[in-house]
């Protein structure tokens, strides 16, 4: 490919709104393009990545018998409704009308319809197990279209979804999209760790999502250094620490405390001289159908809203309102778990100890509650865990706290759905079985931007080859020295003729332009053909990951250049 | 690929629905399925297919050095409103509204965003010629879904978009194109024609659709037998037969003629014993902004009404309404020229004859009534063209008027969309000029499905080898015998290495069963291992497209299969 004539322009500077490393490079080097906020276009060398990244997901997939094909963007509002999904996902989803009213929705996954057909295509027991998968275009109404390819409206995912008879089924499939997907990103260079997850939207009880730890991500990931516990912050648990589960034993009964005005933690803690921990935290919150819970934590605890939404069953959490404080008896600023008459949750961290707590009127806390004694409630794991939280895997690690981006998340939501669907198949036994399932996604501009995003220096990306837009760059300088210009052509035909992949600076430019574009694109393999070098016959070679550069003589170039790339990964 | 475990099922019945071989044998062998009206899903064989029939495209764009990017699905109002075409295409459209109120549209194609894009790539004339393209999802609200894949409402298209300085640059791209098309259609096995073809929603000037004559197909195309002369009823124009050309000097002034209750031409053919062709034929009709106009062709001619759309430079035309007839002067059913008070065109075949024509009085008709002495009016071509024309190329051949599916089609549009967009580039001269382009779209699935139409026969479907979802079947007979199974499995394998492309019928079913399926899956080259044959040491090869069959030593059926299989075009 001549560079002269590529579709796709280099930029010294970065758009303004660019937000991460990876968002910056790649808008400078040309690899995809936004068209409104979120809604990008790949172009040729951008296109060239997502090519191969697709074709490692896709052998992979093939590797563990999986089939393709293909299903359709837009998607019926009826078969939505069957699972109940048309209404939940209404707030991120893109719908649109045919003339005569129809409703479809721009397909934000396709679980409903892959049922559909394995209820043509799968009749009986004998054929399955069963994996197929697709990538296609994808919509999400992200309100914050974010760092580029990170979170964006449309995307191509390729989506896997499996079918078995059973559960033990289902769990071999599982484990097998773990394997190829953990064989899927080393082969495109990424360092993912697999997670435990929520299921969120998805249904089901086991889920897992591939995260890449980069301070770029916007997930938060718990990790013990000392075993292998990871962890998302929807998911993660601790466990207790044992010097902090004082006994309450010999407490005295909850006594009155003036607290003028100290309607926060940090009040508290200023007025009364105590650590946050001494506190009880009482959140009054609604859910969706606007039914009102007491969730009741440590002052030096968070909820975490996640894994507060799955336990209620509820798509939204809210704060209540005064009719909600009034009903309970709660006041705000001073609301407690002694006499609170609503439902309440009492979170894990709260242990046995003699808290201080709202007393349920205006300036007053009671110090001396304890859980269990003073007040009672449902115990939830409700909280976030925070960096030095003991691992409740081994029990002696510290969690970690780090950010990643989930570039792969699987799924094993059993009979969510063909229960829903009614979606059945002969058994062996003569009756008729729901399928058991699992969905398996990997968002492929997501997984191109966060190999940017670990594969840079300060003068540009460094793809790793096996997803390079090119494996080699070919500089002729200048392009428009006779000699200069034959040789370096030469060397091009003769290495795509072996099949490498050449990107050819003919541009006339300066060297300095063209080692500067060379370094921003980053392939692999940088070949300089200059005046210089051709008088002692010789090409250069550098790889862009290394500062050292050969020198080789011209006519031993393409071989010397063959065996670098035969050298790496594929 | 072991059949026991393939996704899809074939059907010994087509669903009622099917309409054309092509639609039922596509759904009897489960190549595509509907999820919705015209909304398909590729099942793993045809996706094989499909990606084949990507494969030819992608290789002949890149042979004219076209290269690959991808638009989004996703495409925003505001662009779509620069050209006008945001309103022109809403009767055909999907648009989809974030919940910012922001408008989308589901795109129909992307003319207007790969403008976008050239303005920022694009910067000088040295970067052209260019051309670009991708492979993406289409919607169109179609209102008749049809024939399975042959009219759907969502489909994946190649386009390409050409970029150049010039007319005389986009003369080149444009016959680049050309050539590509044609041998992209003849290796996928399709027999098109080259058609002149009106642009349409495309804006411009030159167009051509490639046409696959068949029975199934919605267009009609007249075609000349005696030379090369290829246009679609929309363009196809023919020259005057000299014969029905009769001067109108000796003939009288008009005279009235009581035609009492003829208000059509069949009841004046009646009435009057006179052929069609003495007639003339006026008709009063509405543009989409209400603009009134009378449209005159003789009796025995039928208005097309693409062409009348063009040549008023709108969207929609309709019968005019009583007032529209009032305000011209005309009564409804004895309409005539003469007197009449309204823009009127004169169709190039109403010739010099003395006609008779309505006298805008009721029950009333004139006799020897002469254009351009009784009436004058603008001279168009709104005509449908009908079989026996005269060609209008070589002026000898009788057209004929085929049936046919358009599988492609490129446009001329040059400034058309640069202009409306400012899209321009610095040109040689230092002035900014506006690209000259041109697009040119193949829609996949229809191609495929064309690809059925035209090779099947009353058992099943002929793939031509080099689209076909696999290259050999083979078939073991029974699968449950030991000595069978283990032949067939080690000759599976072999091919596979090979890489050759094998589906193996490893299904317990019945050799009838195994047979039918094999002709009416359509591969290529059938391999029966089967008892029988194991008792002379031998297996069957037999082509799909031949009725003869060969046997072949096992030991040599590898070789002798990769002997069949490389003869094949690729």
């Amino acid at each position: 490919m001549r560079q002269s004539k590529l579709f796709g322009r280099t930029l010294r500077e970065a758009p303004a709104e660019a937000q991460t490393p990876g968002h910056r490079l790649m808008l400078r080097a040309a690899i995809a393009k936004p068209l409104a906020a979120g809604l990008y276009t790949w172009l040729p060398l951008g296109f060239r990545v997502q090519k191969k990244v697709e074709q490692i997901i896709r052998e992979e997939q093939n590797r563990i018998g999986a089939q393709e094909m293909e299903m359709p963007v837009l998607t019926p509002a009826e078969t939505w409704k069957q699972t109940g999904r048309w209404d939940a996902l209404e707030p991120i989803t893109f719908r649109t009308k045919d003339h005569n009213g129809r409703e479809f929705m721009v397909s934000y996954t396709h679980e409903e319809f892959v049922h559909l057909h394995a209820m043509q295509e799968l009749q009986s027991y004998k054929q399955m197990p069963q994996i197929v998968y697709h990538f296609q275009s994808k919509g999400r109404d992200e309100a914050r279209p974010r760092a580029g390819l990170l979170r964006v409206r449309e995307f191509v995912m390729k989506d896997a979804y499996s079918f078995d008879v059973d559960q033990a089924g289902l769990e071999k499939s599982y484990a097998a999209e773990h394997g190829a997907y953990a064989r899927t990103f080393e082969r495109m260079g990424l360092d993912a760790i697999s997670v435990e997850s929520d299921t969120g939207a998805m249904g089901g009880d086991v889920a897992h999502e591939f995260q890449v730890l980069t301070e770029v991500g916007e997930d938060r990931i718990a990790v013990c250094p000392n075993c292998d516990y990871r962890a998302n912050m929807e998911k993660a648990t601790r466990s207790a620490d044992r010097d902090g589960a004082q006994a309450a034993a010999a407490v005295a009964a909850p006594s009155e405390i003036q607290t003028p005005g100290a309607t926060s933690i940090e009040a508290l803690e200023a007025s009364l001289r105590q650590p946050p921990e001494a506190f009880l935290k009482t959140l009054l919150l609604r859910d969706a159908r606007g039914t009102v819970v007491a969730v009741v934590l440590p002052g030096d605890r968070e909820v975490n809203e996640a894994k507060l939404r799955k336990i209620l069953g509820t798509s939204e959490v809210k704060f209540a309102n005064d009719v909600d404080f009034a009903a309970a008896g709660g006041v705000r600023g001073f609301i407690g778990p002694v006499g609170l008459k609503v439902r309440t949750l009492v979170d894990t961290s709260v242990d046995g100890r003699a808290y201080i707590a709202g007393a349920n009127r205006k300036d007053l806390h009671l110090r001396d509650v304890v859980n269990d004694r003073d007040f009672k409630g449902e115990r939830v794991d409700a909280h976030d865990v925070r960096a030095g939280d003991l691992c409740p895997k081994c029990g002696k690690g510290r969690l970690e706290i780090k950010r990643g981006v989930e570039v792969g998340n699987i799924f094993a939501f059993g009979t969510y759905y063909s229960e829903k669907m009614n979606a059945t198949f002969l058994a062996e036994d003569g009756t008729r079985k729901p399928f058991v399932g699992g969905s398996y996604g990997i968002g492929v501009g997501r997984a191109v931007q966060t190999i940017i995003e670990t594969h840079y220096d300060d003068k540009g990306i460094l793809w790793p080859p096996q997803v390079a837009p090119y494996q080699v760059h070919v500089l002729a300088l200048p392009v428009n020295d006779e000699a200069v210009r034959a040789k370096a052509e030469a060397l091009v035909d003769d290495l795509e003729v072996r099949g490498i992949e050449v990107l050819y600076d003919d541009r006339d430019e300066s060297a300095g332009v063209k080692f500067a574009d060379a370094d921003l694109l980053g392939i692999p393999l940088r070949v300089t053909v200059s005046k210089r070098n051709l008088k002692e016959n010789a090409a250069e070679l550098k790889l862009r990951s290394s500062s050292d550069s050969e020198m080789v003589p011209l006519d031993k170039a393409t071989e010397r250049i063959g065996e670098v790339v035969a050298s790496w990964p594929r």
